[in-house]
């Protein structure tokens, strides 16, 4: 056991890990802190993002370029460590560049957060005084939301749910918030603190409820991530003529393979998981450049698929009249102030890249995004099959990893051609390949 | 639109993006260029991992130390860039270490992939021939199976499932796989394409099957992410009376509350998101120093907390003959070999850093970091609330971007004590108090 280790500087951490755990400790520290800023300033930054940081963990920071989202041409930062992802977002945002592009709506911007609490008295009791508690909840807090309301936020509404049928004396608020441009996290949970506390002196202070009921016990006030109406629709479409997307398939075939399946991510979970996880796979590398938590749109976008009783598409896919529509919603609580988005440098310049967008903006972005990878990867699929291109990806991998010069990466190619790529496939191949080929 | 943008050297792309959407195209250039690593071939390495590259986006890599799994103490390496799930991490693992650390089972290894397909004839009929496809689909794929059939694992079983009652000729084949310590997803889905081919093939040549129902229509082959029966299990437990968590609650009381707590996210979805969301915040940040695919474990976790139709917690909580229990579920579909693990310079050092684990062993580190965060979160929550440690962390962060003198940091904590931290906020206070305050 190492003690006292959080106290330590950041190379006296390494080193403690180095010579306790790696068999060249000295390798070790130096290949880690290679990773380290030479701007001392900036590296203290992101070192402050998180605890006992001993090194920068690195992914790669790509764009997708001429993304036309109404009628705006964006050039979209994505930080992904998936292969042929932002290259299939590219050629998506390509196709349907010259179709009109994307179109997004917001559906609602509410924000959500609760306060759990027992008590052993009736709903209707409280139910009755809510208009009083609600009056005296906003008022105890209006040292913390009047800046937010300045800026044309605050809270939405106050509702007191009864859950006893399912938890004996389990009771909740569940408080509506709007945040504008921010996330909102630190102000929705400092207003719900405060609400707890006044909530509680409340009922300790009101005359008419009897000693026994006196006491309310908070169990927790926190902000939820599950927030289903705030909510952006993208929408692509065009005549199925002009659905030109692979050689050997004509519009009409690739239309109805296409919308089966959409169904078909709609009919079985485990197809659903998949089709939506491609569309993160797009999400999330908009969230991570622009320093959002993609935790917290992962939870809630999922919770959102599973709402019918069913885990379920996210997207949706309609032939109609010989148009092809294509659309997905998707639930984005996001912020373009506040949080990281102003502190990480390379999120700032995210930001710049995207000409500064609101969080409305920004939400449509997003889910164009998610889109755009829905429909390169069904796409893919639907055609080639996706193996093709992945194959080709991981051989290059292995080959950049390995040194290969360029002359004997050209025979690589051709010889995994038609089997499955390894790393001790390619080291076979390069022990057998190698000397003859190179010379 | 910039057109040929994809054949541009890096440096090029920087430039044109600049050029088109920066005020400041050299400043931008500079400061994005400046994360580059000056090892050419490392950099190489990662630009090679996505497309369109123009920078490195760094996420802090911290370590929690001192934790206890099945016997073994390990220093678990984690990439985050939200402040404080490190420290909680780390606190629940310290907490965790003198009452038997965290304990690990694995219920299950199996991988799912599927073949969708159209079939105008009836499933009866079909499945009456799956042993006969089966051996077919199993012969066909042989050279793709060998090596991982060495290693153990393979192809465990092929089922026929009938969706027509939902979709009209719709069939899939379900497969199961055991990939080992890979997290398999190429060999899955090379496995699958081959099995589609032959199994058009296979009712294509047929005799028994009559002229008009020769046609298959092969939609997609492609692996779940849904991966129900590839879990495992992470437990803590101790004596009610040893549960000494904070100040001004008892042992009694905190487990009583605990488990209050957790039964909340069972009931209700809004809290079970939020309460899922903090267990993968720990789960994510060891998957991605891993570098292992954080969409695919959040798109499987979410949809296995919403199987029995409502989404749930994926944790548990039990207070039994004054023993508290905690545990949680999780499906984790991971690979320790092949992929980006070896690939990520970083990524590799984590692997070392954990000893190089199994597959096996690495699901119950994650488990158990998971469970460990989870812990943290809801202990918190139940008692001082968590806005007091989240306002303090992101009051230091302003202050570091903002280079404010020590003396003057501790001035504005001190009068942040109270007040809801915000950049605005932290920059107003610094204009009045900075001159005076800062002599």
């Amino acid at each position: 056991m190492i003690k006292g280790f959080s106290k330590l500087s950041k190379l006296q951490k390494l080193q403690a890990i180095a010579g306790q755990y790696f068999e060249d400790p000295e390798a070790a520290v130096k290949e880690i802190s290679s990773f380290w800023l030479p701007d001392e300033h900036k590296q203290q930054i992101l070192d402050g993002f998180s605890e006992n940081t001993i090194s920068n963990y690195i992914l790669p920071f790509g764009v997708a370029p001429n993304f036309l989202i109404d009628g705006r041409t964006y050039c979209i930062p994505m930080v992904i460590e998936e292969s042929s992802v932002v290259a299939a977002v590219s050629n998506a945002a390509k196709f349907w560049h010259d179709k009109g592009g994307f179109h997004t709506r917001i559906l609602g911007t509410v924000k959500v957060g609760q306060v759990h609490f027992m008590w052993q008295g009736n709903y209707e009791t409280l139910y009755k005084l809510m208009p009083e508690i609600k009056e005296r909840l906003i008022k105890d807090a209006a040292h913390i939301t009047c800046n937010m309301e300045q800026r044309g936020g605050g809270v939405l509404d106050i509702d007191l749910l009864d859950f006893t049928d399912q938890e004996a004396e389990y009771f909740q608020l569940r408080v509506k918030f709007e945040t504008c441009d921010s996330m909102g996290a630190n102000f929705i949970n400092s207003v719900l603190e405060s609400f707890a506390d006044s909530l509680v002196a409340f009922v300790l202070e009101y005359e008419d409820i009897p000693e026994s009921y006196k006491d309310i016990k908070i169990i927790m006030s926190i902000l939820s991530n599950y927030t289903p109406e705030c909510l952006v629709e993208a929408r692509v479409s065009c005549p199925v003529a002009e659905l030109n997307c692979a050689k050997d398939i004509d519009p009409q075939q690739f239309a109805w393979k296409f919308e089966k399946a959409v169904r078909i991510a709609h009919i079985d979970p485990y197809r659903a998981t998949t089709h939506n996880k491609g569309i993160f796979n797009g999400v999330d590398a908009v969230i991570l450049a622009t320093a959002n938590d993609f935790r917290a749109i992962e939870a809630c976008g999922h919770t959102f698929a599973s709402r019918d009783g069913q885990y379920r598409s996210l997207s949706y896919c309609k032939v109609e009249n010989d148009i092809f529509h294509f659309w997905i919603h998707l639930p984005l609580a996001i912020g373009t102030i506040g949080g990281l988005t102003s502190l990480h440098p390379l999120a700032r310049r995210s930001m710049q890249l995207l000409g500064n967008p609101t969080a409305r903006q920004l939400m449509g972005i997003i889910a164009s995004v998610g889109l755009a990878q829905n429909f390169a990867a069904v796409r893919s699929l639907i055609t080639t099959g996706i193996q093709k291109g992945h194959m080709k990806m991981h051989l290059t991998n292995i080959l950049h990893q390995l040194e290969v010069p360029a002359s004997l990466q050209d025979v690589a190619v051709e010889h995994f051609k038609d089997k499955t790529v390894s790393y001790s496939a390619v080291r076979a191949f390069l022990e057998t390949a190698g000397p003859s080929t190179s010379m």
